[in-house]
């Protein structure tokens, strides 16, 4: 195939001619129209794959639109990172778009499609990693992505921005241990997601440290939510030997927790205490204010919104990089050294 | 001026005749574009509005927007708004925009710009009301826009959707006084909002009806968030013959309240009940679980929604329609009988 421009890159026109269609059908399927048959637009698809084609980013006069893409809209958590894209999206006039997906993984099915549509600055993602195919048709475009993942898991191929979730951890079970607790519980999160697989390592590594057993009696996976931190909570201070701390993984676990210990007619902090992980706003409001992990979610989306804008401008290069800002612990109310009952 | 088309409507080009600029001009102003003057779009705003000019709607194939401006981003309150949102953009293959404004009162000045450049198919307003200039923009350009308002401070002149606010606050203080409070305490919100004062309204004719004088010193107006409730309950249970029940007025200022009750050593439910308002996702996972008046967020946003594109089509007239959903009383375990001690 000749190659078109004075760059010598795959022009539209390349690709029309290749794939035995009109210039006309080949910006429809970069624009994510669907006026074009399934069979066409998959060798279009294709021959754009084959080339390595990449659309100028537009520079047009229309409204600049930043998105971010959810896997889950419902909780301060989703609140706070939409937040910070916000507030950098604002310093550059863009408007900021919201989508959600059901999966945990990958955002839906339609979505691609409405987003070469939109064709917007740049996609900030809420996932852990992105299918081969979506990533390679945003590159298409020349729309920037990076990944917000506070679970842990990069996709080397994507940049991304995370948080430091093993010191995290080990700062968490630290504090517990110097307050004077031996029997400290986890609820860490769900056992697929690499976070909490390093808060676990943090908390394993302190307890070794400071030459402490681990109870794996003690070790529980929850699921980040208020749901599975109460049920947890209520099966380890069953335990005949029930912890006096237990460190809850994020901030709605630990409010999960602290409602079974009321169930369990334990006082939080004097017959158990808790830490929470993530520093949300709530967390200065539970009775008593919850001990946490701050992560800095707000400040990672802003990370990952300027990172965007400068993929865009050509002031960052598309290499792989990740960003990850460090956690910090937040000292409350619902720690305190063990009773003379528990210690 | 002729009028220009078969209806006997205003055209384009009657506008840029009247105004003396070229059609294209006319046509960057409607759009919101920034690369015309001032002067001169002045001039054109001032035709557009002397003939009442109202452009076609915009029926292309690009991908569909609906906006939502909140005047802050920063709790469940909102969440719960933009999922309500979402979910009925989603149905109908549209994103949503976020936008948000500093003022309690009105989106901020270079929003309007940007709306008429984006062309979504509505807006959904958190206001409660907005400057005749903008409604008159968005008119012009025949973007439908819907106010959600939970403040209860309807512009009579735009479709609106609310809750029962009055309904709510009776339905709190007689639940208090079926368990038997007399001392019955409300810290409603910020004295500037009719949703505030009608809350009281509720709570006065319930104490009325059930033959208990109000008593002035237990009447507060917070700000609708924790520090205001806080604040508030405070005062209240430091008076010399305190309240035995609080109605919190929102959810977050009941944890403000809940924490007042801890910091004056009082349990809640034993020693001091509380009611909330709002019953979001936080409310089940106070400890103890809070009574709240659910006030249905989320169907108000998807009505709000779902009335825009109404309008949108041609289903509903732009004639202002008042939709008040009704709230509820949900009990949870945060209010009981007085104790002996305080009856």
């Amino acid at each position: 195939m000749e190659k078109g421009d004075e760059l010598g890159r795959v022009t539209l026109a390349d690709v029309a001619r290749e794939a035995e269609v009109s210039v006309s059908t080949v910006s429809k399927v970069l624009n994510g129209r669907t006026d074009v048959s399934a069979s066409t637009r998959g060798r279009v698809e294709r021959v754009l794959r084959e080339h390595d084609y990449q659309r100028a980013a537009r520079n047009g006069g229309e409204a600049p639109l930043i998105e971010i893409v959810f896997h889950e809209l419902d909780s301060l958590w989703a609140m706070e990172l939409l937040r910070g894209v916000e507030t950098v999206a604002n310093e550059h006039g863009a408007a900021v778009v919201v989508a959600h997906s059901g999966s945990r993984h990958a955002p839906g099915p339609g979505w691609i499609d409405a987003v070469l549509r939109r064709r917007p600055l740049g996609v900030v993602l809420v996932f852990s990693s992105l299918p081969p195919e979506l990533k390679r048709q945003l590159r298409a475009r020349s729309i920037p992505f990076v990944i917000i993942d506070p679970a842990g898991n990069p996709d080397p191929d994507i940049p991304s921005v995370g948080s430091a979730n093993w010191a995290g951890g080990l700062a968490a079970t630290r504090h517990l241990i110097e307050l004077g607790h031996r029997r400290i519980a986890i609820v860490t999160g769900p056992e697929d997601t690499l976070c909490s697989l390093a808060r676990l390592d943090g908390y394993r590594s302190a307890m070794s440290m400071a030459g402490l057993d681990i109870d794996p009696a003690l070790i529980a996976f929850g699921d980040f939510h208020a749901e599975g931190g109460l049920a947890r909570a209520k099966q380890l201070l069953e335990l005949p030997d029930r912890p006096t701390a237990i460190f809850a993984g994020s901030d709605l676990q630990a409010l999960g927790v602290m409602e079974a210990a009321r169930v369990c007619g334990l006082r939080v902090p004097e017959d158990l205490s808790v830490v929470g992980y993530d520093d949300l706003d709530i967390a200065q409001w539970t009775s008593p204010a919850l001990t946490t992990v701050r992560q800095p979610l707000r400040e990672m989306a802003e990370q990952a919104t300027r990172l965007i804008l400068a993929l865009r401008s050509g002031e960052a290069t598309a290499a792989p990089t990740r960003l990850e800002l460090s956690t910090t612990l937040v000292v409350r109310s619902s720690t305190v050294a063990p009773g003379p009952a528990a210690s």
